[in-house]
């Protein structure tokens, strides 16, 4: 991809169609922002739900990444970015409440443009520094590394929870790295036995779908699935006053009995977008497979 | 109702149908329960479930009740009793977390003959003494006041705190009063301008449904509705990592988009029944009205 200066290449969804376009305008960084040069980006399954219609987003796609700002304090240096902007002055909410601020954009999902393109313009505020030891490769899942740390900001998992992933794709992959960091006993259920084994792997337990055994014993279950399977699922394997993590969107509704959550006592916890610092130092800590 | 000794009347739910039927047994209190003689019992919205087929539920109902045992450390003294039941020697569960024992029995509700009748049979563990200063008619209040203290249990809601309760029914005047004990900026919703009257006399803040403004600001919302419409609306009225209490059970499945609660990192938490010493504690400090 070249631009000539003033254009740029994207990866485009409008009217519920993607389309790589090469005559972008390079975008002009407002006061506050700077211009990030991309240099890898990766895919994800909110992605997926947008050109379905999720969100009702029409721009640029992408927000996990990791460039390289072409002004600014940190120019020259590779960066990831929080995808949670707002740039108002003197907003109530922000900087502490970026993440909920109502006046905020999120990066190729919401009011802003994405990273699925030769540059875009980022908030200084929401860069992070990637170390050396993080490689491009790893640095594009610092997002979701850190969407998956916000479970331990959210909950009190400790080494003596039974914890329970549900879903053995890529956010069910890292929320399950996460929880066995603090040593919980910890179960990933999946459907399919090559995704299992890259949990097995890592020395993590897993059992398939259809040879789960459905008792409400576990402290938390955090759904993975990004299906409407997930929750129903979860109903059965949580334990009275027990923990449900919703982690993946659905961009269907749900038909289902709630009235466990009541005679249970149950708490059902959403959990987005979580800490980059966290997320960097574990990256930078461990070593790729 | 007069019984020769050996039968006595009750109110029967059985194949879908409610009977009352004068020849039932008279319970035999088995170890460590005792044979209480009911002297005044309320009907709730779960009574009116359990009709429809709720819990699949077939006996006696009645679960809130003041009634005098005939024998044991309470004999002649008017009680009220926490529903949930277990006689399990050295049950691991009980009975620090008896409401959540997988083996419990709950009066009226589960697998025990409720209080619909002249007599029931009741764990003396489970009895609470009614003070004189409270009267029949006030001490059936006594679980479902229990039960709407819960709330205050499970949730940190202080003065500082924006709470709406979705429901003019019997539940949310209860939930309503026990939340306006802290201190709390408090708006109640309902639909019967005759029942909204009830909490205004109690200087609360009342807001008919067709000129409530939905705004998502409240900290807590709590749905007492006791229907499926309860949880959407909720999902209009809190904020952002605000927490929904779900108070009352639905016998119907929800057909609901849940994707909020992650956006929002919402906590939904279910309650279902409280500590009697609590709710008696208030009524004996509380003038009827
Ligand atoms: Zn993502
Ligand atoms: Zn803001
Ligand atoms: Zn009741
Ligand atoms: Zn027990």
């Amino acid at each position: 991809m070249i631009s000539d200066g003033s254009k740029m290449t994207g990866l485009m969804l409008q009217n519920g169609k993607l389309e790589v376009q090469t005559d972008l305008h390079l975008p002009q960084p407002p006061d506050k922002e700077v211009l990030v040069k991309v240099r890898m980006a990766g895919v994800c399954e909110t992605d997926l739900q947008l050109v379905q219609g999720y969100m009702n987003y029409e721009g640029i796609l992408g927000h996990e990444f990791v460039g390289v700002p072409a002004t600014g304090k940190f120019a020259g240096r590779r960066v990831a970015a929080d995808i949670n902007c707002c740039t108002l002055e003197h907003c109530p909410y922000c900087p502490e409440n970026r993440h909920h601020c109502p006046r905020r954009s999120v990066i190729g999902i919401l009011n802003r443009p994405g990273a699925f393109a030769e540059y875009l313009s980022v908030p200084e505020e929401n860069l992070y520094v990637v170390p050396e030891s993080i490689s491009d490769e790893r640095a594009v899942f610092i997002e979701p590394l850190a969407a998956a740390f916000q479970v331990l900001e959210q909950t009190d998992i400790s080494e003596n929870s039974h914890v329970v992933v549900l879903g053995d794709g890529r956010l069910g992959y890292l929320t399950a790295q996460v929880v066995a960091l603090t040593g919980a006993k910890l179960l990933v259920v999946g459907k399919h036995t090559e995704k299992l084994r890259r949990f097995q792997d890592r020395k993590i337990e897993t059992v398939s779908l259809e040879n789960l055994e459905r008792t409400r014993s576990s402290d938390f279950v955090i759904d993975c699935t990004g299906s409407v399977t997930g929750l129903p699922l979860a109903l059965q394997l949580v334990r009275p006053q027990g923990t449900i993590v919703m982690k993946t969107t659905v961009a269907e509704p749900y038909q289902i009995d709630l009235s466990q959550v009541i005679i249970d006592e149950l708490k059902v916890i959403g959990s987005r977008c979580g800490p980059f610092p966290r997320a960097i130092d574990a990256l930078s800590k461990t070593k790729s497979k």
